[in-house]
């Protein structure tokens, strides 16, 4: 049995990946997918580095009809896309400003068999091209075929995770509860929200997290409206709430869940809001399981939110898919209608403005199975954790 | 006098980039410029989150011709733009797939003057649209005016940095210093390259980083062979060379730089590239002044590689501009020409193939003054220091 721990993944892995992402391309008739983002050029590849960072060069990834991808790729990372499952690896020195990999990638794409004519890539809905828009208009011109959004199926494909892929979903989220777990043992009024969230992430890196990319805080007078900034310089004071959302990191999967604590004390309707959000976390993991939709999810954890004076939801949703990156499709709206599968990996994520300008937010990871869901965070407490 | 370690910037800094954009925009004829990634957006209106690592929704900055930058955005960062000089703030309930924004940007930039009738967006070198393509041709539709790229422009905007944004580095730089010049005190044979990198980027979180997302590690007997992958469980023996390259990041600043060891001993030939490639980095300083160019200091180090055995060099350049990003244009290349004007923060990364499988690379982070150039980096050891 293998370890949990395990780095990367099998070429079984890969080889079912592309297996996958070939036969939805015979449904959309496409010849070849063409990928130019970390998260699927890494999803097919397994080639994993923190080199993204730098925005200078393009890297392309073919995925043809049949056989593993083919690599177009600068030459600085020639050895270690060598070390992944791909074998045709074309490589130029890049920045090459006046022709950065687009001829190579034109006649690998007009060399392939063209069966229908059409090439997919990631037009659509919640995607980009990261490279120039002048270069991808150019590319349409070299190749002697159609280019067509596949952006749905990409993300489609992403989104019900492997057996593997949960594994290290679970491990992150163990490591991030760990690190959960350790802040009431520290953090008090008199600290700074950024000093709090800064022994938080070292807690995580010590427990294993290669990363911590997302730590973002949030704090007021009984209650907090913003989930997304910080954290700041802020100095936590007595009758503070506090919000500390995360996305950690292991091996390329993230986990994404939040926790909420009052410090010396909190007001009745805070509490109440911390109790409401709860209750729909436990509405929304009821809801979760094969054949419902995420909007079940969503319709369940809003009614109890609404029950309980929700003025509102400035997030735009209540949770969503999750994995390679921080927030994945689908998400929980009143619109969304994802029918769910066993091995989707999801958030939920019931939040609410309660009064104006303070919001509460829960968030949880799940994956859905067989028969319902399963926990891959561990859940917060009941009632809002008052640090005295 | 202010302090190097004051968060963000002044009023006045965001009224100078936005006052020279526009003096820029007039030049090049458009009426409005339309940012979509997080450095632009961040470089223009101060809104600083980590919440860009969510890729579901699109956000956008509109600079008009004149006054403050527009901001359209999902509804969940309304409170945290509110925070910044921004004060004309459009939101909608993101994600809503069928108008994620789009109809609300083609409307503040209809209403705006058309006085040459062209809007610039970064379409070209070194550049992305963070948004689906398909919804950036929709908006060539419902907009009046026709798109051009600036986004040369752009780079050569933010590539000259402000005394505010050179403390930023500064800093940066001496954190990552401190960090380094730990690394012989517990590094030592029969660790992996995780272990090291992991304590190396504690050990900067303490002295006052804020993140540090760039930490890879390359490792072998008497050489590494890449600078792009890493960390691994790879286990450092008797005998090998371990580089590892850094960006880590306070205050929404940049350094990147490396450092190299070998431990117990290493070949004369080893010595001898790590010589050489100290040596380069003398003489790309000694050429980095204003007046010369990209290219002189690219020609001064390679003179010096080339003399003393140099193979190749895999990497495409021997250096680039930093800031905001972990690689910002220019590059030193034999080709790239950019003058150098004071203010522009540089690496010095030369690096060269000194055997079949063996590279070494070394990096400096360095800022053009009036008179020559200042380093921002402590210099690495003249000699390859041996850990025994």
């Amino acid at each position: 049995m293998k370890s949990i721990l395990q780095r990367g993944f099998t070429t079984a892995e890969f080889e079912m990946r592309a297996t996958k992402a070939q036969q939805k391309m015979r449904e959309l008739e496409v010849d070849a997918i063409l990928l130019t983002t970390e998260p699927n050029v890494r999803y097919f590849s397994g080639f994993h580095t923190q080199f993204w960072h730098s925005p200078t060069r393009p890297w392309f990834l073919i995925l043809p009809a049949e056989g593993k991808p083919i690599a177009v790729i600068p030459e600085i990372g020639a050895s270690g896309m060598a070390g992944t499952w791909v074998e045709d690896i074309h490589t130029w020195a890049s920045p090459r400003p006046d022709d950065d990999g687009i001829s190579i990638v034109a006649s690998v794409l007009n060399s392939l068999p063209a069966r229908f004519g059409r090439v997919g890539a990631t037009l659509g809905i919640e995607s980009h091209l990261r490279m120039p828009v002048a270069n991808y208009l150019q590319l349409t011109t070299l190749v002697s075929k159609e280019f067509v959004d596949v952006s749905l199926a990409i993300h489609e494909l992403r989104q019900v995770k492997s057996v593997a892929e949960i594994d290290k979903v679970r491990e992150i989220c163990r490591i991030t509860n760990v690190g959960f777990d350790k802040i009431p043992g520290y953090a008090k009024a008199g600290m700074t929200e950024r000093e709090i969230c800064k022994q938080f992430g070292i807690d995580m890196l010590m427990e294993g997290a290669d990363e911590c990319p997302y730590i973002i805080a949030g704090s007021g007078q009984d209650g907090y409206d913003s989930i997304i900034m910080g954290p700041t310089d802020r100095v936590i004071e007595d009758g503070d709430v506090l919000i500390i959302d995360t996305g950690a990191v292991r091996d390329g999967y993230f986990s994404d869940f939040d926790r909420n604590w009052a410090f010396g004390h909190a007001s009745e309707q805070t509490k109440a809001a911390y109790r409401a959000t709860y209750e729909a976390t436990t509405m929304g993991f009821e809801a979760a399981r094969p054949g419902n939709t995420t909007s079940d999810i969503y319709n369940a954890m809003w009614k109890v939110l609404e029950a309980n004076g929700a003025l509102g939801n400035d997030v735009g949703r209540l949770g969503h898919g999750l994995g390679i990156e921080l927030t994945e499709r689908p998400s929980n709206t009143a619109t969304d209608n994802t029918v769910l599968v066993p091995g989707m990996v999801m958030t939920l994520e019931p939040g609410m403005v309660y009064a104006p300008g303070k919001s509460m937010v829960h968030e949880e990871n799940i994956v859905i199975t067989e028969t319902g869901a399963e926990w891959l965070s561990k859940r917060a407490e009941p009632e809002l954790l008052i640090i005295k």
